[in-house]
Formats: structure tokens, sequence, C-alpha cells
């Protein structure tokens, strides 16, 4: 296992992080200080594109939250209430659940006053990420959830937290449901033979090319996050790819929001820039579809969607991005406005229904012909 | 089996009627007749709410559709396309689409013209609704897909079409995946042992539940369709309901959304209503989150939130629409209207995380505390 990642900490460890912390603070309320908590940034001007990971990154700045200081003390108190709630989740084994939750468990009135511990979830949240960020763990090790989409098949052993064994060739045509926290100690991944990972945009591409035994016949994992992903299923592909040293894939609509999807996958994103250090893949490959694609597989006219106003806007903003900001992407969103159409992966059914299976991804594939 | 709806048919059927309709187009060409197409209207106007059954319904208005008509020549053609395509989707047995691969199967340029055949997926998904209600018959036994989003486990046994056998008590913290078919052909259902059937509005609910492993404690199937349910989530309640005559609870969120949600479940939606045939489950009950619950089970003020303008006017909407034209309903209705705060089924936490799953769950199942 090589991995430039860090791995999870197990929820023991969290337990004593949190310990120290507040150990730390009662030292200084006994040495009479100001107590505070030092808290890593996370604005958007501590946000940095790390060329040499390949990831989007949080950087060093931190910031201190003292309880003796009127702008302070309200949020120093929530993020205390956070962070106790959380060892108490832990330390009493108590199930996972969403961020929603989270705030009402927290939320209530403070007896003897009128006022509440917090008032709306846009209070816990940030607080939320601020416990992340401070333990240097993902919100899915304190037990935090958001709620997963995606589904994958292929020859991958699992023992689940429940202890089922979830054996993931064998799971229909839904395909395995990917769960929302696929840490180790949730989703120990047993065995694995895989020579790639094949990550597809689309639910109904993904569909088809599971009815048609895809990942039997090419020996590879297939997975979708219908559109947008999803945490878990983000985080699941890094781990596939670090821990088990797959190569993965992206596959995608050819058009600005597809590429975008990929960028999601393979570096992160801006305002979840603390997670991408942890669930991003930047050694991804972008498989397709893309502008040369058109012709080499003698796309007919009509798969072709011609762009609109906020596509081509779409691609300026996608090159002004510090991570397409490579020869190979920006090529490609040069060619792409030059054609001026998009064209869906599921409009690879226009060659035929095994044209996808059959020919194009196998091609691709065989040529290593990606995008980096 | 006591079921008020009429079983699907099998593929074999619906060759067999569509080269029926085939035949009898040649019949009315040989006869030099004009050639038309007789189509149940899936317009406003035809469409009713069944008090008898419980469902809303298409009417028996049907219209013809003409080949020697400037009007119509075009869609008379196209929906020949449609069924002749849908046929050989059949006879060659191949893999589910989605509707949008559909359309891109079915565009081309008609060779010698420069019309397309379709120009838009708005031209083609009319027509398979015309096709469905032609032949009576769901567009999943056509083999067209909608993405599936949904999620369960309960002791369950079923044979996917794959070969596959799914145990859905096995399916660890994900639950087990609905898949984008669920007709008897695709997930035939082998054993099931359940006193009833208990449809969650939200994935974060539902998880906390599978945790605690209610369906076993409870001897039940916990099902969530992620809010808004897909197609596939509405038509296996209606197989468990009336296949395997389970009793059905929906448990949503106290707010006039989550009522809705329940109303769709139960008896379908206007602009779906021949799915909705099909796809309803009238026997379903709705066991919560409801007014009088506040108070029995003494809910804190920290789980309420004060409800909007937009609140206030979907419930004045709710109470237009003739299938909550009842005592209870009404009666519901104007006492969330007076209480004037929504409850999300999320915010049972707020008593405890056990709360849900110990007290509120089963009192009211014990109690059968539905509104109808």
């Amino acid at each position: 296992m090589t991995s430039i990642f860090k791995d999870s900490k197990d929820e023991k460890e969290i337990i004593k992080e949190l310990e120290r912390i507040g150990n730390e603070l009662l030292e200084q309320i006994e040495n009479q200080d100001n107590p505070y908590l030092e808290i890593p940034e996370r604005s958007l001007g501590n946000v940095y594109f790390d060329k040499e990971t390949g990831l989007i990154k949080l950087g060093d700045k931190k910031q201190r939250r003292y309880y003796f200081n009127i702008a302070q003390a309200k949020k120093f108190m929530q993020t205390l209430a956070v962070m106790s709630k959380i060892k108490w989740l832990l330390e009493e084994d108590k199930p996972s659940l969403s961020i929603r939750q989270l705030y009402y468990l927290l939320k209530h009135t403070i007896s003897g006053f009128k006022e509440n511990t917090f008032d709306t979830q846009d209070e816990t949240d940030p607080i939320v990420e601020d416990v992340e960020v401070m333990l240097d763990v993902l919100r899915e090790n304190l037990r935090l959830i958001a709620t997963p989409n995606g589904v994958l098949a292929g020859d991958m052993i699992v023992e689940d937290k429940t202890g089922d064994i979830l054996d993931f060739t064998k799971m229909g045509s839904a395909g395995g449901a990917i769960p929302p926290i696929v840490e180790d100690n949730y989703f120990k991944i047993k065995e694995i033979n895989a020579d790639y990972v094949l990550v597809i945009e689309k639910f109904a591409v993904w569909n088809v090319l599971n009815q048609q035994k895809f990942w039997k016949k090419n020996n590879c994992i297939i997975l979708t996050g219908k559109g947008q992903p999803a945490r878990a299923e983000r985080r699941l592909i890094h781990r596939l790819a670090y821990e088990f040293n797959l190569p993965v894939y992206v596959f995608t609509d050819m058009d600005p929001w597809g590429y975008y999807i990929y960028s999601v996958y393979k570096q992160g994103s801006i305002n979840l820039a603390f997670f991408s250090e942890k669930a991003g893949t930047p050694k991804a490959k972008f498989l397709g579809f893309q502008t040369k694609d058109v012709k080499e597989f003698d796309m007919p006219p009509s798969s072709f969607i011609k762009m609109k106003d906020i596509d081509y806007k779409r691609i300026k903003e996608l090159r002004n991005y510090e991570w397409f900001n490579n020869t190979a992407w920006q090529n490609e969103l040069k060619a792409l406005e030059k054609f001026g159409n998009k064209i869906e992966q599921d409009a690879l059914v226009s060659k035929s229904i095994e044209f996808t299976a059959d020919v194009y991804l196998p091609t691709k594939i065989e040529n290593k012909d990606f995008l980096p």
C-alpha cells in the first residue's frame, strides 16, 4: 500500500484527541488565560491547488477562537458543544447520523435562558467542518454522513460493519449500493480482482454496461455516482486507487459539465478543499467522451447537441481553473468551443447499443488514449 | 394473490400485441382506408380520481392518430418508429435502456431527406407514454427505465434477472439498491417474511433505523425512496402490498411536502395517471409525523420549524386535491395550518437517537394510529 495520503484515524485515537484538546482548554482556564481553540482556516484565501500532489488543498493558515471575545464567545461555546456531542457519539457507539440530525441533537434552549444553543443548521455545519480540520479526519470518521447515491459492480468482496459479506459480482441488475461511510472500519475491502476502475457519469450508461457484464468481461469495477458525485463515491474511488493501486478512468459527457465532474473526482473541489485532500484521485485519467473521438469513432450528427451561451460560459470558467491549466486540457476546451456541439455519453447508442462496451471503451483503454 | 390490478404482460404477449396492431394497419392500407392508431388520451381532461379504487386513473377517452392528416402524419410515423424499435428491443433481447437512450437510437436523418425522424426528446417521450397506454403495460415491460434511487432492508429473497440471488437481510450498511425494473421477470420475489412495509421519506432516517436493525427486531421491510420517489420504488411497494398482501405504512415529515409524498405512494400523481393505476398503493396508511403526535410524544420546541408563505400555500393546494377530501385529512391539514410549524422526521432525534425506533414507531404501529 503506497499512498500520498494519511490513513483515517481510528475512533479511539479521535476520542483521545478530543480529550487532549479539552485538557488544553482546562489548563488555559486554570492558568487564567483566555481559553482558545486553534482551527485551520477554511476560507477561500486558504485554499490552493497543489501542483505537486495534483489536489485542491487547505493551506497552513490558522485562526484562534477565543472564549473571552464578544464576537467569538457563542461560536466558542458551539464548537465545544459539537465536539462534546461527537465524543459522546463515538464513546456510546451510537449510529451514524446526518449533519441535519446532529443539528437537531444539539439544538436546545439553554436552561435558565431563552437563548438556543443553535438556531439553524447554518450554525452547526461550519463547526462540523471546523472539527474535521482540527482533528484532521473526515466527518465520516466522526459518524456523520451525507446521503450516498452511487452503485457499483465488479469482483470485490467487502466485510461491512454489520458483519455482512458483500460480493459485488452478485448484486443483480441494481448493482451494490455504496454506503454512506466507506472507511476501512465500516467497509473493509477483503478481496479485489480488477485491472482498473471505470467511473461512469450516468446511471443509464452504467446500467447498460452492467447488463452486458462489462465488469466481468473486462475484469474491472464499474461505478456510477449518478451525475455530480456524493462524498462516499469520491472517497471510495480514492481508496481503490491508492490502497489497491488501481488505475481509475472517468467516462463522462462531452461537455463542460461532464469535464467538471471528472475534475471533482480527480482534484476535488474548492468548497470542500479539506475533503478533497482525502478523497481526490489525482492519478485518475479522463477516458472520454472528447472532441477527437467524434471523428475517430465517426459519431453521427444525430448525436450532436448544439451548445448554448451557458455552455460556452462554462467552458471559459473551466479554462481559468488552475487544474485545467495544462496543454492537453486547454486544447480540448478550445476544440470543444470550436466544435460548438456537446455529445452525451448516452448518445453512443446512436452507433449501436453494443458500441460503448464492444468498441469505444476497449479501444480507448487498450490505446491508453486518455486526457490527463 | 388478490389484486385489483392486472398483472404485467410478458414480453412474448407484448410482441404479439405489437404485431396485431401492425397487421391492423396493413389491413387498413389494403382496404385503401386512411390508416390510424387508436390511443387512449393522456390529457388532463381524461384523468380522474377513482373513489372506488382510491387511485388516480386515466378515463376511457380515446383519440385516433391518422396517417393522411397533415397535422398528424409525422406523429403517426414517429409512433410506428417507436413501436417498431420497442419490438426490436424485446425480440433481440437487448439491454434495458433509458428513454433518453431510446431517443438517440431513434433519432436519425431519413435517407434522401434533410428531415430528422425526431429532433428532441420532447418528441419521443410522449410517444413512449402513448405506446404504454395502447398496450396497457408499463414502460419497464418494454425495457425502458428511469433511474431508481431507493434502498431497502428486510427479510426478502429475490432472484434477479441476472440469476443472482439477493438476500436483503445481508446488504450491510447501504441496504439493497432497488433496480430500475422490479417486474416479476426481472425481480422475482422468492421469499418474504415481514409483517409490514415501512416506507421512510428520508435516507438519513432510514440509515439510523437500518443500523438499529429495526427491520429485524420488528419483522418488517424498511424502504426509502430518498424524498420524492422514482418509478421503481412506487411499483415495488405496490407489488409488496398486493402480491404479498403486506400492510404499507408511510412515515414522512410533518409538512405539506411530506404529506404529498405519501399521496404519491398511495394514489399516484396526475401527470403519471396511467402509471399510478399500476404503481399506486391505495391501502397504504399514513403513520406520521402528524400534528397530534406533537403533544402525544411531547416534542420539544427545538424541533419546530416556523412555516412560511410557501408552506401555507401548499397546504391550501393539498386541501383542494380530491384525494385529500376526507374528514381525517381535512382536519389534519387545518391542524397543521393552525399549529404553524413543520417538524421533520429527522427531528425526532431531539428526543433521543433511539426514540424513533424504540418508542415512536412501535407505539404508532401497535395502536394502529394512522391517517387514511
